[in-house]
């Protein structure tokens, strides 16, 4: 085993009985679910540098929203100084650089996420865009933001009226030749740019997606624009500009959002964005495909990179809210017999609630790890001009992978942190539980980056088009492989349950034969359905609208599922002969448990009829749960942060439940005092 | 039509297209979900002066903990000035009287949950309590509470490490005859009484539940206690108390709950709530059973109005939300065909997340409204000494029903406040859509009075009792009829799936005879997966434990969707004309809605086999969310609350969306101003 005394020993204690009992050393696990010993090691110094600084300390009661603020920002210099990404990481490869930034990324998000929404759209997504949208002429940007860190920056894309239909955007920015110039004006305040983080309080540029006009009057489409908001040095915004901030939200208050109306603002011609297009200065509008290969890469980087962000951080979240309820389910008792209590942990009910989670969690992160290699290996290719075959086909294949994961992901770890919340009754309901705080700022990721019923249904036109294709004997654009077995797509949907003992589905070949039967009919469903609206008259739009519901957005959660499942599968069978009992368990349960939710489809296409499918499957998930009883305590372990960034009173590794509750008890501020506005209060004179 | 002028008309705007389409009145439903047009009117009552005192006025910016809690108890005093509970009301009948007490709660709830909890507990739950567990001795308590509102109270059950089950709570009160007092004290912190809410700051009494134990040193059990805690005049706690606030939560944070350790303290011998036991002053404990009908009415009030008063308002919070995503789906629009943009509420995938729940808001307030006047029917006839035939046997029943519905409405609101949330994207997720701040404060219901898992597992003792009774040929013990049909399991058991058209799905006969045939079939499975765990040699509770995953849990949950469907049906046949039809279509849709969750044990158990039965149940919700989109906006109006009680920058009546953000983001505080904090952020001189 590698050297891993840079991972702190977890104190001995109540917890004990259950972590003696696990079949695996809980730090090989988690270097294993990390991928890279350098990774982890950084990831430890950043926690262990930051808990040291006061800056990050917690606070026992949320401050104010402007604190919020302030603080984020003050953390995001004080991140800079640190310079955790050193001058080695930065000139390394492409992808081990962004995978140190990613790591970075995730390590301060499990601190603060609004400071790693802030770092990444401030700093990352601004000059990766400058690289891949830009020319020479916006290095001087690049350098500004990534090294300097004299810009920060944000994204203006969203409008007040038009979020995911970004075709009817109306912000514009018309073409000036007199003063060589754009002019960008908003109509209204319809079409002021919103949701914009970083703009209502503290960003110096923002990139701007408006509509290009030519003198000519034409309309170009939406371009990107590098355009000056603050003056960095006073933060004052420039005339010209109504910059405001959006208020409070249910979560990530330290993120500025704002909105913006430009009057008539102007703007030097260099700042267009003109890799792919640019105005002369005269203002003809010339447009340059010269590079198609280079140019989807980059397409495919703004695209993704974000998305898997967020699936990284959501794979933090889950773990940290599995630790913090699975902890608590094994030091709290409640009920038992004779007076003698049990602990939750101990009842089925409770492992079922959680168990599946955990499992979840375990598995999320496999696929993550392994899809982002894959991901990192094909944009690095083509970044450096090397041939990737079938890159366009790759790029599509990875929009649709990335399209129905984010939306699986991060609505599976909103219903994890909702459960685990629940599963810690009223003491979960505290604010020094943290599961409070983990799901609220987890619930915005649901939404942005793409709504996710929005963003599912993207991948669901991608996995048509290959059933399609397949049907017509045609070959199917899969150069990952994901849908490769649609070519035998008959074969798999005339396979049928035919099971009689929980052992013969605890196997990851019925687990995955079965998604391929789900897949190929759910894809039928999805087509019929789609074509009979179409032969009833219905445009492709309406015919698609009405296709939705029990199919399309069935359809493309369970292509997400698949994909988690064949990742993950891959991955584990590469992995260290010790730990291969437990993430076995681990992923049968996250298959089967992920099955149970598509009994109905499973019956309804006839892959099985009768009583023995439900209670077969149903029966194995609470096998596996039993079976996991004794070792989710150290799988946990493996899965959380330091107690620092866990940051749960219910949750701390030493398992000393009650003791740490009093503790946080009495250290509320003014716990014992009476109420500073009793005065004001208590009954009036009785005279 | 009864004179509903009353009632502020709705502005005329960007609604009015689908307002337009209705087939009925929106008054007329509002008066009809309310049942009685002087509580509609006492509601309408208290929103309007609230809405003039700008004590009540709303917050753009949440206040701190600290002002969150002195507003609340500001606005309680402020309440009790009003008297909105009239002499006349208090001196009606019990009925009355607590209907309008759960009419003020209501309003106000919607308003400020927390000064809803406040009033609750502070007054409701202890004066009631005083009635039921006191004597006449505790009068004096009962008339300061309830009538001079000198008295403010809580209720200290729950222990740090005992909350559900309250035989193990380890606060002694001991008497000791010499002094003639009871000694309470707390053994140690995980002892200390939490969530005790208005502990934290404010009450002056608690009602405390501690193991009397009598100078021989016998442990009688849990009794309830009336304790000083704090000086009327000042608000300083008494010696011999260790008080404090818990500190900050995730939602309802006006309430301060707190934990109470005490230390020897010392309280008069009567102060025990005498009425079903007494110690004598020498120290010896008597019991009088005296008169069980009126112990066992008490107890059920006790028990279970706090309960229906959750219900009562998670059924206001599920129409807020309802209320504000479908009045911004409707104004919001977003794609479409040729740059023809169209409303959200037209795509079908939109309708199916929201109208189910739109349904369920209106099923919820019919039933709730129906099971209150049953539920208030008996207890007045019990506290009246009437006899009420089977009295215990209804007492059991109401339990099951309550122990039912309250996990099933609770969870049901949290899970519609989630959808509405995300139905609204981005704009949702603002403070000032209160999509969040709706969702945080209903989230506390699925844990308190009773955690759901827990208390539905109680319904479930109830139902096994009854399904073996009818098995044996005995009589079902079913005073309110809820599981009379069990008396014919097995002719309802043998009914299966012969429909060949949706219409043939979209009655209430279909509705409900699927509905008895899954009870008999759940209960056949619990009683069968029970049985069989005892024949292995499980005690009994292990037994219970096994059986809860897919049966018990599931059993108590379809129960509580029998008892709303057949409720609600029995209302909606009597109301009146013009509304029937609209009312079967909600009541339709949330029949087969709720009923698409339970195809798997429809499959399983052999109701239906092959594709149709699938296939016709969700065809059918389909077609009734298209066959209600003229119809929804106008249920909203009917289910909303007034513009400034529903709080709701996406939601207001007029439907000017984006006039109404522009307002909101306008009066932002600050929304145009450099950070306060500018100087913390800018880069260092660089001289």
């Amino acid at each position: 085993m590698e050297e891993l005394s840079f991972i702190p020993d977890i104190p001995s204690g109540p917890l004990d009985a259950y972590r003696n009992s696990a079949t695996f050393n809980w730090k090989q696990l988690k270097l294993s679910l990390e991928g890279d010993i350098d990774l982890l090691k950084l990831k430890y110094k950043i926690w262990q540098t930051l808990e040291k600084d006061p800056l990050f300390a917690h606070n026992t009661v949320s401050p104010s929203l402007e604190e919020q603020k302030r603080i984020t920002q003050l953390q995001l210099k004080r991140i800079n100084e640190y310079k955790f990404l050193t001058n080695e990481m930065f000139k390394s490869s492409y992808s081990k650089r962004t995978r140190a930034l990613m790591t970075i990324n995730e390590a301060v998000q499990s601190l603060n996420p609004s400071l790693s929404v802030k770092m990444a759209i401030g700093i990352y997504l601004f000059s990766n865009a400058l690289l891949s949208l830009g020319t020479e002429r916006h290095l001087k940007f690049y350098e500004a933001t990534i090294l300097n860190r004299e810009i920060l920056a944000s994204f203006a894309l969203t409008e007040v009226a038009h979020g995911s239909d970004a075709r009817l955007m109306r912000t514009t920015a018309t073409y000036e030749p007199a003063r060589r110039e754009f002019v960008i004006h908003t109509p209204d305040f319809e079409a002021a740019k919103c949701w914009v983080g970083n703009l209502g309080r503290t960003c110096t540029h923002t990139l701007l997606f408006a509509q290009l006009i030519t003198p000519d009057g034409t309309n170009h489409g939406l371009h990107g624009f590098v355009v000056p908001i603050r003056n960095p040095d006073t933060l004052e915004t420039y005339p010209g500009l109504i910059v405001g901030d959006m208020g409070e939200k249910i979560g990530v208050n330290g993120i500025d959002n704002g909105f913006i109306m430009f009057n008539q603002y102007r703007i030097p011609r260099d700042n267009l964005l003109n890799r792919t297009a640019d105005v002369t200065e005269d203002g003809v509008y010339e447009s340059s495909f010269s590079e198609p290969s280079r140019i989807l890469g980059a397409a495919l980087e703004n695209l993704s990179a974000g998305r898997i962000g967020i699936m990284q951080e959501s794979c933090h979240t889950i773990s940290s809210a599995v630790a913090i309820a699975v902890r608590y389910a094994a030091t709290r008792s409640q009920f038992g017999e004779r007076d003698r209590e049990i602990p939750l942990i101990e009842y089925e009910l409770h492992q079922w609630r959680l168990f599946g989670y955990v499992a979840t969690a375990v598995v999320f992160r496999i696929y993550i790890e392994s899809f982002t290699r894959v991901y990192l290996n094909i944009v690095e290719k083509s970044n450096a001009g090397l041939k990737v075959d079938n890159l366009s086909e790759a790029v599509s294949e990875i929009h649709a992978m990335v399209s129905s994961s984010k939306p699986l992901l991060t609505w599976t770890v909103l219903e994890a942190a909702q459960q685990c919340r629940e599963a810690c009754g009223g003491h979960g309901y505290l604010k020094c539980a943290n599961l409070g705080d983990l799901r609220s700022h987890h619930e915005a990721t649901v939404t942005y980056e793409g709504d996710n019923s929005v963003l599912s249904q993207q991948a669901g036109n991608w996995l048509l088009r290959q059933y399609t294709a397949a049907r017509q004997g045609n070959a199917v654009d899969s150069p990952l492989g994901t849908v490769g077995f649609l070519a035998d797509g008959h074969r798999w949907l005339a396979d049928t349950f035919r099971c009689t003992t929980t052992d013969q589905l605890k196997t990851p070949q019925f687990i995955t034969s079965t998604y391929k039967w789900l897949l190929c009919w759910l894809l039928k469903e999805t087509q019929e359905k789609y074509e009979s609206e179409m032969s009833k008259g219905l445009s492709k739009f309406q015919a698609k609208t009405k296709s939705q519901v029990y199919r399309w957005k069935t359809l493309t959660r369970v292509y997400a599922e698949y994909l988690v499942i064949i990742f993950s599968l891959e991955s584990i069978e590469k992995k260290e002969r010790e730990l291969q009992p437990v993430l076995y368990k681990l992923f049968t349960l996250y298959g089967l448990w992920s099955l149970d939710k598509h009994l109905v489809e499973l019956y309804q296409g006839g892959f099985g009829s009768g009583e023995a499918l439900a209670r077969l499957l149903r029966s194995a998930v609470l096998e596996l749960c039993g079976d996991l009883k004794g070792e989710v305590v150290t799988v946990v372990d493996a899965l959380a942060p330091t107690d620092f960034v866990l940051n749960s009173v219910l949750g701390k590794s030493d398992g000393n439940l009650y003791q740490n509750m009093q503790k946080a008890f009495f250290n509320n501020p003014g716990v014992f005092e009476r109420a500073p506005w009793w005065r004001e209060v208590v009954p009036s004179s009785k005279l």
